[in-house]
C-alpha cells in the first residue's frame, strides 16, 4: 500500500520546463512511484488529484510550490521531499554563474543590443512584460497563452506606431535572421520566406524547404489568433511587408489555420500587391483556385514547400491592381459562373450573386444589381420559357449593353461556349454587342471574354476568337486569366504604409528572455548573447498587489 | 405609337429553339419592332409583359402557343401574324422528309440499335419519358430541368437495377465513346475520362485536356443535384465504376459543384479503390490536401485538367485499402493535428477531434474517445501546467500505451519535432514505448512516425529516425505520407459490386431525341444515326388525363 506526501513552498516560482526536471530527478530515486511538482493552482490540484496524486488539505496558494510524492513507504516520501531543496539549489548554483537581472529594466541596460525580447512567463503576467519590453524598444517573441485578446490588441498596436513587431501570444516559433525564437529546426537560409499563423505549420514548411536544397529567408510566427477578426492581422500584414521589403527573399509562404474571411481579404489584397510570389496555405478554406497572379494557393504544408520552392527558380510577371470600377460576370456555364464566384470571393467577400439563392429569387431587375456580380444566366431564374443562352446569348449581349451605361461597372467577364448544342456563331452576337459597349464608354470599361472551344468545334474557334478580339474585347482561353485581369481591375492600388522598422529582420546580435530557461539556452547554442532574467510573479504572485503596480506603471 | 397584336393557337407545341427560330424570323419583318412566341404558360405571359409585350385577356392555357407581336402599324402586326403559318409550316416540311414516330414506343421499333435516348421536353413531363426509356432497356442522356428529386431518385434506381444510366436531370453535357450528346465540345479521343456534376466544367475540362495535346475518353455528365444527400451521387459512382473498368481510360477526373459531405466520402472512398488515378475538383469544398493515395485535388478547373494530363504520362503506385482499426493521432503540433483532421474529414466525416471544441471542453478522459479520433495534444487543456509534449513527450507516449490496449485501435500517427527548444533525444521516450505498444498487439496495430527536423537539427535526425524505426514505426518525414498509411488502414475494402452495363461507355450507333431537335441535328452531324420523336405533351397538356394515362402505363 503506497502513501502520498506533500509539501509547499511560497512563493516559490520556477518555469515548468525546471519543475519538469525536478520532477523527474525525484521520482528516480529508490522506493518513489509517482512525483507531482506543479505551481499549486486549482487546475494542477485537480490533474495531480486526477492522476492518483491527491493531496488533502495542501492550503497552498496559486503562487506556491508543491511536490507530492506517491511512494511504497513513508520513509520513502520523505526521503523524496527532503532531496528536493537539495536538487533545486545545486540548479541555482549552476545557474547562478552568471549574474541575472531581476527586471527588464535592468536587463536593457545590461544587454543594450538585444534586440528581441523573448516571454514565456504564464499568461496572466505575460502581457504586461511584452508592454515594457515595446516600451524598451525591442521587438517581442511572446511564446505565453492564455493572454487575453484586448491585450493582444493594444500589444500590437502599441508595437506598429514604433515599428516592432510582437509575434504571439502563443507562439511557438520564429527564425529570425537564421535565428531560430522558441521551437525551431535549424536550416538553411534561402530565398524563401514565411509568414505563420501556425507553429509547426512553419516548422513543417521550413524542414522541407531545407530538404529540398533551398532555404529560409526568415520564419515570422504571429500567434494563432492574429488573424481572428478582432485581431485583423496586424503582425501577418507587418510581415508581409517587411519580407516584401526584405531583399534575401525572392518569395513568401503565408500559411495560417483557419482565418476569418475577412482577414482573409485584407490579407490576400496585400499579399497580391507586394510585388513578389506569395504562396498562401490558409487550413480549411476555399482556394482562389491554383493561382491568381502572384498568390499561389497551397493545398497542404508540403505543397506549400514545394511551390515556394520551385517559385524561387522561376521569374514572375509584375502584378499591379488599381481599381477602375465594379466587376461584373455575366456567365452562360453555371460552373463557370460559380467557379469564377468562389475564386473571387476570398479576395472580394463583399461581391453578390444569383448562385447565393433566396435573396435573388424573384424577378430579376438589371437596377438591382449593384457592386461586384456574378450572374449566372443559365440559371432557371432566367430561361424559363426560353433557349438557354448557350443558344441564344442575345440575354447576355442585353445584360454586357446595361452594364455599359451603368458608370459603376469597369469589367464585364462572359463566357462564349463553342461546341455542338451552342450558337452556330457566337461572335456574331457578341462581336457587335462588345463593340457597341466599348464605344459607349471612354476607356474605363472592359470586356474579357473566355471561349470555351476547340479547334474542332464547328463554330471555328480561330474565327470566333479573331471577330471578338476585334470588337475589342480580351479574349482568353482560361477562366484563371479572366480573373486575373478582372482582380487587376477591381481590387484597389497597394496600401504602401510602412509597417516595421527595417531592423526587425536583421539577425539578432542579443536577446532577453523571460520565462522558460530552456529558450536562453537554445539562443546561446545558436551562438546569440542571451540574457536571462531572473524573472518572479509580481509581488509574490498577490493579484492585487499586481494590479495596483501594472496600473502605477501604466500611468507614468 | 406602336400597337400588340396577339395570336393563339390551340395545343400547339414546339419545342423552345424551334419557337425562338420563327420569333427572330418575325422580328426580321418589315415594320415589326418586338416578337414574342412562346407557351402560354403563366411565367411566359408574365415575362412578355415585363418585356414590354403585355397581352390582355389572351385566354391561352399552358399547352396553346401565343404569338404577340408590338409593331409601327396594325397593318405590320397583322401581316406578321398571319406570316407565322406560313413559316411553321415550311419548317414543318422539312423536318417531314423523314418519316417521324409519334411515341417512343414507335422509335424502339424504328431505331432498334439505338442505345441512348436523350429527352429535353418541359420538366414536367421528362420524368415519364425518361422511365419510358429505361424500360426499353436504353440509356438515357435528361437535359431537362424542372425534375422533382422524388423523380430523380426513383429513375436512377430503376436505372441501376437495369444496369443503365441516367445523365441528369438538368445534365447539359456528355461525351459518351466521343459523341457529344446535348452541349459538348468536339475533342481528341485519349486517356483522360471525366465523371461532372457540372455542365460547362465538362466542357471547359475537356477542350483544356484537348488544347495540352491529350483527349477524353468519356466525359459523364450526371446532372447538377446527383451530389445532393438525396440522390446520393448514384450516376457518379455508377460512373466511376464505368470508367475504372474502361480500358481506354488512364485517368479519372471528378468535378462537382459543391457536393454533400456524405457523398463526398462516400465518392472519395470509391475513388481511391479504383485501381486508376482520380483528379477530385469539388468546387468550394476544403481539399484532402494535394494528393493522399490515388487521389489527387485541384483547386480550379484548369488546374484539374493540367494534373490529368500530367498523371496520363506517370505511372502510379497501387492503392489497396483494407479496413483494420479505429485511426488515432496523437500530436505535439496543434498545425499537424488540425491539418490531418482537415485532411483526413472528406474521407472519414464521422473522425473526432478535441480541436472541434466544446463538446471535448473539460477534463480529458481516454476512456471517451472512440473511433477516428486526432488529439492536439499540446492544446491548453493538456499543458495547463506541464510543458509543452514537444519539450516533454509522456503525454504522447502515455496516450500511445493506452491506444495499444484498446482493441478498436488499428493505427496511431504521431508527430516527433526536433530543433532548438524541443526535447533533446525524442527517440529515447518514442522508441521503448513504441516498442512496448507494437509487442502488446499481436500484428494488428501500426504506428506511423512523422518526423519534423533537418540534418542540422541538434538531436541528430538519422539517429532519430533508426531508432524509432528499429523499434517498430514506420517514419516519414510528410504529413501525407502518414495520411496515406493511415487511410490505407483506415478505409474499407472497396465495394465491387458492378454497377453499369459494359455497353454504357461504347460509342453509339443510333440515338433516339424526345424534344429540342437541336441536339438531333448535332448528333447527325457527328454521324450518329438519331431519330427524332414527334413528340407533344400528353393527353395535349391536360394534366389529370396525363395523370390518369402516366398511372395505367405505371400498372401495366
Amino acid at each position: 500500500m503506497s502513501v502520498v506526501r506533500h509539501s509547499v513552498k511560497r512563493g516559490a516560482y520556477h518555469d515548468s520546463v525546471v519543475l519538469m526536471q525536478l520532477q523527474r530527478k525525484l521520482g528516480e530515486l529508490d522506493g518513489v512511484e509517482q512525483v507531482g511538482v506543479v505551481m499549486a493552482t486549482p487546475a494542477n490540484l485537480a490533474l495531480l488529484a486526477e492522476s492518483g496524486l491527491r493531496v488533502e488539505k495542501a492550503e497552498a496558494r496559486s503562487d506556491d510550490l508543491l511536490i507530492a510524492v506517491q511512494a511504497k513507504t513513508a520513509a520513502a516520501a520523505r526521503d523524496a521531499l527532503a532531496r528536493f531543496d537539495e536538487l533545486a539549489a545545486s540548479r541555482r548554483s549552476a545557474a547562478a554563474v552568471d549574474y541575472r537581472p531581476k527586471s527588464l529594466a535592468t536587463a536593457f541596460v545590461q544587454q543594450a543590443d538585444a534586440q528581441w525580447v523573448l516571454v514565456s512567463v504564464p499568461g496572466e503576467y505575460a502581457a504586461a512584460v511584452a508592454r515594457q519590453a515595446l516600451d524598451g524598444g525591442r521587438h517581442v517573441f511572446l511564446y505565453s497563452d492564455n493572454v487575453s485578446i484586448e491585450d493582444e490588441v493594444a500589444l500590437k498596436q502599441r508595437a506598429t506606431e514604433r515599428g516592432l513587431m510582437v509575434l504571439g501570444p502563443d507562439c511557438g516559433t520564429a527564425l529570425v535572421g537564421g535565428v531560430g525564437l522558441g521551437f525551431a529546426n535549424r536550416v538553411r537560409r534561402g530565398p524563401v520566406g514565411v509568414v505563420a499563423a501556425s507553429g509547426t505549420g512553419l516548422q513543417m514548411i521550413a524542414c522541407r524547404v531545407h530538404a529540398r536544397g533551398s532555404g529560409i529567408s526568415h520564419g515570422i510566427g504571429t500567434g494563432g489568433r492574429d488573424l481572428s477578426r478582432e485581431v485583423a492581422g496586424r503582425t501577418a500584414l507587418q510581415a508581409l511587408r517587411a519580407l516584401a521589403a526584405d531583399p534575401e527573399t525572392g518569395v513568401i509562404v503565408l500559411v495560417s489555420k483557419p482565418p476569418h474571411p475577412e482577414v482573409v481579404a485584407r490579407l490576400l489584397a496585400a499579399a497580391a500587391s507586394l510585388g513578389k510570389p506569395v504562396v498562401v496555405h490558409f487550413q480549411g478554406e476555399g482556394q482562389a483556385g491554383r493561382r491568381l497572379g502572384p498568390l499561389h494557393f497551397a493545398a497542404d504544408l508540403e505543397d506549400a514547400a514545394d511551390l515556394a520552392v520551385d517559385l524561387t527558380k522561376r521569374t514572375e510577371e509584375p502584378f499591379e491592381t488599381d481599381f477602375v470600377g465594379a466587376l461584373r460576370g455575366l456567365f452562360s456555364g453555371g460552373t463557370l459562373a460559380s467557379e469564377a464566384l468562389l475564386r473571387l470571393e476570398p479576395l472580394l467577400p463583399e461581391i453578390s450573386s444569383n448562385l447565393d439563392g433566396p435573396s435573388w429569387s424573384g424577378v430579376f431587375e438589371f437596377a438591382d444589381v449593384t457592386g461586384h456580380a456574378i450572374l449566372d444566366l443559365g440559371a432557371d431564374q432566367f430561361t424559363l420559357g426560353r433557349p438557354h443562352p448557350m443558344i441564344d446569348p442575345r440575354l447576355v449581349v442585353d445584360h454586357l449593353a446595361h452594364c455599359a451605361t451603368d458608370a459603376e461597372v469597369g469589367t464585364v467577364m462572359l463566357d462564349v461556349v463553342l461546341g455542338d448544342g451552342a450558337h452556330p456563331d457566337p461572335a456574331s452576337i457578341f462581336a457587335p454587342a462588345i463593340k457597341a459597349a466599348l464605344e459607349s464608354r471612354k476607356g474605363d470599361f472592359a470586356v474579357v471574354a473566355v471561349i470555351v472551344g476547340t479547334d474542332e468545334d464547328p463554330q471555328e474557334v480561330a474565327r470566333q476568337r479573331a471577330e471578338i478580339e476585334a470588337a475589342g474585347a480580351l479574349v482568353v482561353e482560361s477562366l484563371g486569366e479572366a480573373l486575373e485581369t478582372a482582380v487587376r481591375r477591381a481590387l484597389p492600388a497597394p496600401d504602401v504604409s510602412a509597417g516595421v522598422d527595417a531592423g526587425a529582420l536583421v539577425r539578432p546580435a542579443a536577446a532577453i528572455n523571460v520565462g522558460v530557461e530552456l529558450f536562453r539556452d537554445s539562443l546561446a547554442d545558436q551562438g546569440v548573447a542571451a540574457l536571462q532574467v531572473d524573472w518572479r510573479p509580481p509581488a509574490g504572485g498577490n493579484d492585487r498587489l499586481a494590479g495596483i503596480l501594472a496600473r502605477l506603471r501604466q500611468s507614468e
